[in-house]
């Protein structure tokens, strides 16, 4: 599989992270058909790129125990799935279910990849490695991307040296990733910030892409990701209503908000290829499945305005 | 009064307008003593500039009955109070109560404001007039601003040519207004847009300054007000919380949240003088004094980051 396929340059790439980011933190979470109904609807409405779920064992993350059906799923609605590993058995599960990219996490500082995953990022790296080596000995081919967690501050250690995420990412596509996301995992960043450390990294990545995953943590979500289209990040993260806490921030709001993310980028001119007002429409499952939580975003709310029409 | 001494054109000057446009649509609101605890906190938080309210008959507004104790109250705290005047008696009030700046209004479309106001554009920049020439005859010298309302994108009849925007704003400046501010009223821009209409405006108010007013309808305010500062706008709206509806989308969030708008400012390198988490402190008399109004907002949620400093 080329990267550079499965994420065409010329056009922004929305990934859907609610079924694996979005329900990492959540006491109850949707049934294996009601997310199958959310990837069919979420994907009808234009939406081709998925966070299926974490390769982990069922024991410790049972809301990733039909990591495999969701992965089914999404294949089913001709959309691209991305599995999370955390370590050689989850890369070595993730093959095995033929999901179509394994998706790795380095976290930028030591402190937090000790308190995290009880591993030095030298370590993080190394599975990142193995990674790319059962994907090169796999038929299918899938993609490997890593995400650098905190790259842009750290909730355990504050500011971090855009150096350090510099090295990391160079290491990362010295191990052969094919994409590299930067992530600001707590919302610590301003725009300027961003716009910066995707100018840095840029000229390590060379023709490999890079992605943004920014957490709204404390409002600036969204001025984030402008600046990140700014600065020619053409794939970002976001949920469905936002779903999706902070780890490091109890009672925070996570993942910046897909349909307001999609009517940002439609804005800005960069066509999504989504039906905004069907992708809002998809919110329905989220409220029927999951009552308890609190779903954001604005433009779900307040509808489109009047006589728009989007960058397509 | 020199509207370059009220507003340092070298400085972020953040508006509170909660006591104005946040009252606006509310049921119940803080009583006077309320009004002015909520003036003093605010102000020792750092906030220099301050919505009173609206100079209009208090059987139409009661929430505004009190707007001179307001006036009164901004002026106590040190900081510069201003009076929404929608007509030539509500600017002969505003000016007998010695508010030190009358806001006037006039909508993009003349769709809009005579629906608003009943009353068309040409006419409510001759209220902007008429205001300018009592200016001129008061001893105390207030200043005179208007807003163009709507001036990004009309909910009653869509796209806003920056053409009539910019033959507003000439109009006003040419009445003699110290200062336009460009509003969008519901919440229809983005980005790109905000800067493309700053830039258009520009030239035209020459050495007085421009403002914006911005709404987080859809999710967009505070990357449409990163996109302001790239613009080079100094003066910004927001409202403690949030806190305001729109009257034009029924149920929508309105004014950008302050905390993170100041927040915004200062990762963007731009110094507000507030102390963030003071002003987050101030929440407080809102919960207390308007239980039913949600308040909006991640700052304040989450907290600064682990060892931020500002921009001062």
């Amino acid at each position: 599989m080329n990267v550079n396929e499965v994420y065409p340059p010329d056009r922004v790439a929305l990934r859907e992270v609610g079924l694996r980011d979005g329900l990492q933190l959540v006491g109850s979470w949707p049934g294996t058909a009601a997310k199958g109904e959310w990837v069919r609807r979420e994907g009808a409405a234009g939406v081709r790129w998925f966070e299926t779920g974490s390769f982990l064992p069922a024991g410790t993350f049972p809301q990733f125990a039909d990591v495999r059906q969701v992965v089914d799923a999404v294949r089913d609605a001709g959309a691209h799935g991305i599995g999370l590993v955390l370590n050689e058995r989850g890369a070595e599960a993730a093959i095995a279910s033929g999901v179509p990219e394994l998706a790795c996490v380095v976290s930028a500082t030591e402190t937090h990849s000790r308190a995290n995953v009880r591993r030095s990022v030298a370590e993080s790296i190394a599975v990142a490695a193995h990674a790319c080596a059962l994907r090169d000995a796999a038929p299918h081919r899938p993609l490997v991307s890593a995400t650098i967690g905190m790259s842009l501050g750290c909730s355990m250690t504050g500011t971090v040296a855009a150096a350090d995420v510099l090295s990391i990412a160079e290491r990362l596509f010295h191990a052969g990733v094919d994409l590299v996301t930067l992530a600001d995992t707590v919302g610590y960043a301003g725009p300027a910030e961003v716009g910066a450390l995707v100018r840095a990294v840029r000229p390590i990545a060379g023709s490999r892409p890079l992605a943004v995953h920014l957490h709204d943590t404390r409002g600036l979500g969204l001025a984030n990701a402008a600046a990140a289209l700014d600065a020619g990040i053409r794939i970002l993260d976001a949920s469905l209503g936002g779903l999706g806490g902070c780890p490091f921030a109890p009672g925070a709001t996570g993942n910046i908000v897909m349909e307001d993310l999609a009517f940002l980028c439609e804005k800005q001119g960069f066509a999504t290829g989504i039906d905004l007002e069907a992708l809002c429409a998809t919110r329905a499952i989220l409220a029927d499945e999951m009552p308890n939580e609190r779903l954001h975003g604005g433009l779900a709310r307040s509808g489109l305005p009047l006589g728009f029409s989007g960058a397509g």
